[in-house]
């Protein structure tokens, strides 16, 4: 992906910096949310094997030189010059990347990555890392709550058709099973990032036929060992009724039908309707998939109201994020080198105490109970940690962490001086993880809030801050 | 893009059309949408560049086939057996393509493509088609809404750092453009679109700076050429008075302050405020950019609240479309021909009148009064056309499209035996175009329902369908 992936601001304040000879101040700069999204009070955190693929190859190409070079200034004239292009020409990434594993429980203002380099490169890549992080980290999320919903059950990630964009299909069909679904229908997907597929059948291979039972016995015949028949095309009961008809003839010769998919109406009568017929049918091993428009919500009512539902198809409002379509992650510079090579902590104001953000050169210690998140502490590196924590949310309780049995630091290095140092987990073993962690968490904390504070003595290196600022506190 | 962007499902209905000898058998599908987007009554179509790219290119490599072989069948076994994956490595695209050129208004109902071809091809290509057209045309008709909203104010698309991965930010970039944006922040969108870019300034270069007016002054000497001010980063009000400090200095230079941004608060109050302090200092032609969680219903809200800003920044909302982040595009199997050659109609039941399935070979016939759509009829081909219709409302009422001028027939040529036959218009003859186009209609019907009809024969024809299938009409 080509460095272009950014805001026109970030190109020019870095062609500000470097005319100020500010571009290669050593600058820290920090990327969080604010906010736990779906009002959830957990989040799965995925998009950094992006952010490594992005910064691997992160160089400005003759073409993309030759397109900056072209570009009109509002006021006229061309919007950089040629010397500044030049020093584009050899530029190389040259800073270090903090992040949390992808698979890590996250939460709210404690940082995901720090970036620490000169200000110019750490400008420059900052909208891409964004993008990265906060989609696949919304998508791992909501995949973790609908296969939290099922209970165990299998979820199927279905999503293609109507995400937004190729990517926002290929990069949801990862962080989905990061988060927890057990195979994806985008085969690409499959393909690229090793993650299992999964299909059944769909109602134009059922139109395609006479009728209904023409359809499903040419089916058997040729998918034996992948045997699904998709119920709904005319009647559901109907077609759960002609399923038995083809199932029955097949199992004479073996072949098992493995499922039905119920994709309309409402799901918890018919679902437990067809089950009966299955069930007299001596199909006790087959199983029912529902589809349509499934989401967590839709789940827990289904399995509420008694469906007999054991797969999950879940699409538009998994890969979409529909009730929450965008993480409100930000970037945001926390401290910057003097000339003097001192350096200055930074933060931006707001009028909401929660959007204040923290200074600083930020690690997250995460206190653990029995291997159960307890706490999130962020503190300064250079200044240390003790356990006594600010409370982020408002008021600001100060107390300190206790009854944990360890704790580990969350951000490990990823890149140092550029080059990429560190070593991922295959993608299994991330959603293993993920998926313990979700579930310890779930049964632990419920419904709770997570608490993240701030380390008492960063938290008063802010204060300062604000005072300097102006901004009383 | 591979043409393993498509469900799995859909590869092995094509191993099942191959082994029953059905694969060559010519096929008609439409893909259309079955509800106005934002409960709004028009779309903007989009995403046709992105179709013809994908169907041009499609083809299997020996990499996709050598993944294919490789997928196990979930009851053991591999799912494809060679012969199958020997016959994919010789498949060239040979369907007919017929469309609606993006940048037209479409309704639900009326197909935007036709698709005419060996069964076998029609089904692989489905699922990418659908992610194409169902994410551009959505964002297409969002910023035709919120430039609808800005009635004729310059609206930027800044949406990248959230949307839905990097062609979820790419893809929307330009159909926002295509929706009638002026210009994105996206730099890459830029150099792949031929869109204009537009930036401003970030918090982190107010940040990087001891104070505000030392920031803004040194923007202001390295930049001249695209003078823009950021100015919530501390207090607003605080932040215009440091903007006038050096907007006056650099006017002495004969260099003009073009706008302040303001990123948070209440943008009324605020922009009300800053325009009477720009105005007391004499910098009449500095424009007020807005930004933050902006949409058309927050523009409309702020306008009637009298603010005074004249250039809307809008992200998040208009890239991942909020409020409806997918479009419920479908893919129909209408006709297909039998054995003997001669074609079967086609269609799916729903116990929802509106979800039935249209029939046939279908064109799409818009009637113009004044040159302004007034109505739209679904005719199939051989059947030819009246202009009799019948409403796809509930109830079904019948009547004669009457009071028009002339009419024209909205798909066209795209893809003749696979090979593209169409020239589209330039990008920006596209978007101006849809921005006349959107401006008459909402200027001719408001808020009315628009007509959409089914031809009286073609629709004849569907009840006879329906009553085949056992269903009471």
């Amino acid at each position: 992906m080509s460095p272009l992936l950014t805001d026109l601001y970030q190109i020019t304040m870095a062609y500000g910096y470097w005319r100020l000879g500010m571009h290669e101040r050593p600058a820290v700069f920090h990327q969080l949310f604010r906010k736990q999204p779906f009002k959830g009070n957990y989040a799965v955190a995925a998009g950094l094997a992006s952010v490594m693929d992005f910064l691997r190859h992160w160089h400005f190409s003759e073409a993309d030189l030759a397109y900056l070079a072209d570009l009109p200034a509002p006021a006229g004239g061309k919007l950089f010059p040629a010397d500044f292009l030049a020093y584009l020409r050899e530029l190389r990434f040259t800073c270090d990347v903090d992040a949390v594993p992808e698979g890590t429980l996250v939460f709210a203002h404690a940082p995901l990555l720090r970036i620490t380099g000169p200000l110019l490169q750490c400008q420059l890549i900052e909208t891409a890392l964004l993008d990265f992080i906060n989609f696949q980290t919304l998508i791992a999320t909501k995949a973790a709550r609908v296969c939290q919903a099922a209970a165990g059950d299998p979820v199927l990630e279905f999503g293609l058709r109507r995400a937004q964009g190729p990517d926002g299909a290929l990069s949801a069909s990862r962080a989905a099973y990061i988060g927890g679904c057990m195979a994806t229908s985008n085969v690409l997907a499959g393909q690229r990032f090793d993650i299992p597929l999964s299909g059944t059948q769909a109602h134009s291979w059922v139109t395609a036929f006479p009728d209904e039972q023409h359809a499903f016995d040419a089916y058997a015949d040729v998918m034996p060992n992948n045997f699904v028949l998709l119920v709904d095309t005319y009647d559901t009961i109907q077609g759960v009724e002609h399923a038995i008809v083809t199932a029955t003839a097949m199992r004479k010769k073996g072949v098992t039908l493995r499922a039905i998919r119920l994709d309309s109406g409402d799901m918890a009568p018919l679902s437990i309707a067809a089950r009966r017929l299955l069930d007299a049918a001596g199909l006790h091993e087959t199983q029912i998939i529902a589809s349509n428009s499934l989401d967590e919500y839709e789940i827990i009512r289904l399995k509420q109201a008694g469906a007999a539902i054991s797969i999950w198809g879940v699409g538009t409002r998994l890969v979409t994020a529909h009730d929450q379509p965008a993480l409100d992650g930000v970037y945001k510079l926390t401290a910057l080198a003097s000339m003097a090579g001192d350096w200055e902590y930074k933060l931006k104001i707001s009028d909401t105490a929660e959007k204040v953000s923290n200074p600083g050169i930020q690690q997250v210690r995460r206190y653990l109970r029995q291997g159960v998140p307890c706490a999130d502490l962020i503190y300064d590196i250079p200044t240390g940690v003790s356990p006594q924590q600010v409370s982020l949310s408002t008021p600001h309780l100060t107390d300190a962490i206790e009854d944990y049995d360890t704790y580990v630091d969350l951000l490990q290095p990823i890149f140092r001086a550029g080059t990429c140092v560190y070593v991922p987990p295959d993608i299994h073993t991330t959603r293993a993880t993920a998926q313990q962690a979700v579930q310890d968490f779930c049964q632990t904390m419920g419904e709770k809030v997570y608490p993240v504070g701030l380390e008492k003595n960063l938290h008063t290196i802010k204060l300062q801050l604000m005072s300097l600022q102006g901004v009383s506190v």
